[in-house]
């Protein structure tokens, strides 16, 4: 399970405010605790005002990328923002979080990709927004698909996000949610997936736990990666545990070295 | 998801204690727990030594089946123990909990079972112990379903447990038992699927995160039944959300009257 740690992210307040008085402390800080905790990629998300954003991001990206060992996720659907952020950007790997299946996210983030040899992420949304099926999911995902075969990008390098939709809305949901990933794994062997979880707990009481389950069963599903608090000792306890249960963990050298590091709790 | 209540075991020495001094109130007590908590079946386990066995099985039965409302799970091993409790059993429906592949064994334990109307488990496991496989789990799985058969009984009554090895004596043992509820589902379409779950974890430090999370994996692969303790409210908590998120939970009634009642905790 590929970790991409969501902290530093503008639509958290601390984040905001961080940005607004240019906190250099703060978000070094941030980023070192969610390398330290476990995390394989750092997103960094400056917001969705253009003007801002186009500034920001880039300053992050300068700002962190030498503080931490491990490499970015630039997480803007602005491609100008992208291109300025990705020009500062000077580690080997990158991922770029995200583009959706309309046409217009797919001409304006996919060259990007392609120059730089981006690690991926597109959405299963389309122009009519997520749609409530696998079936229909499942089209916007041969979509994402044809669009990174056609800039000539590795399927490997594509990361899927089926999107997950609040059970308190529609109580199938997780389970679309989880179908869809088995089909994504079933249809394109190369074609890696991807999740942010919150979603699927609005409007619920408990989230953290709902949330956490969720990430459980979304691991047995074949999920490869998703994006989290990795600071949330009970979300990483249960990758632990899931990752070791489901036999990806060899002699449980993980589960137990996070044991003996006090990762997992009592 | 059908929760077997697994306190009154005579491997936990408690239980032992109280069997040896005939302490009503301790069993009494052990039970309306259970039944409060959420079991949907008490299982009753009187110790393995036969002859103290055939007296107490039928002593503990006597005692609390009409303390509670919901049935019990008749655990034993042993024939003549089981046809002592059955004698005296007066509620309607009733578990036995369990017979193996074993030819000697199932002509032991059927014939009760298709007397009493009994839902009966049946383990994956036969004269040569329990297999490394899915394939050589899955034979021993189709001889339980010829011998249910064979006795004229319902397959519906018939709780397949695939039986948990530990994956601290190897790793790939925790997607074997899962990959076997998924065959064994896949299979026999009316076949239950039932199991404990504390062996996941034997030999492994924080051995309740390993189990709730191996729950909840086990759940997500289609498992219908365990044999759990329902005062561990951690494990409770992880059932309903797992139940929520995969659809098996209308407009998520059962987790948001939980949440109310105060079982999933903070």
């Amino acid at each position: 399970m590929l970790i991409v740690a969501e902290r530093i992210n503008a639509t958290r307040k601390s984040v905001r405010e961080a940005l607004q008085r240019k906190d250099e402390a703060f978000f070094i800080q941030e980023a070192k605790k969610q390398e330290a905790a476990g995390a394989h990629f750092i997103d960094v998300n400056a917001g969705t005002e253009a003007s801002q954003e186009i500034e920001n991001l880039p300053w992050l990206v300068e700002l962190i990328q030498d503080e931490v060992g491990i490499p970015l996720s630039l997480d803007s659907a602005n491609d100008q923002a992208l291109a300025r952020a990705l020009r500062v950007y000077r580690k080997k790997e990158v991922m770029i979080n995200s583009f959706t299946a309309e046409e217009e996210r797919i001409k304006a983030i996919l060259p990007l990709a392609k120059d730089y040899n981006a690690l991926v992420v597109g959405l299963a949304m389309g122009e009519g927004g997520i749609p409530q099926t696998v079936e229909d999911r499942i089209k916007l995902v041969d979509k994402l698909v044809e669009a990174v075969d056609r800039y000539k990008i590795g399927r490997d390098k594509l990361f899927v996000d089926p999107l997950v939709v609040p059970i308190g809305t529609d109580h199938y949901q997780g389970k679309v949610f989880l179908e869809t990933v088995k089909a994504v794994k079933e249809k394109y062997d190369e074609v890696q997936t991807i999740c942010g979880l919150s979603n699927i707990s609005y409007g619920m009481p408990n989230r953290r736990l709902l949330n956490r389950t969720f990430l459980v069963l979304a691991l047995g599903y074949g999920l490869d990666a998703s994006i989290i608090d990795p600071l949330d000792q009970e979300m990483m306890s249960s990758i632990y545990a899931a990752s070791a249960l489901l036999g990806y963990d060899e002699f449980c050298m993980n589960y137990l070295s996070a044991y003996r590091s006090g990762k997992l709790g009592s």
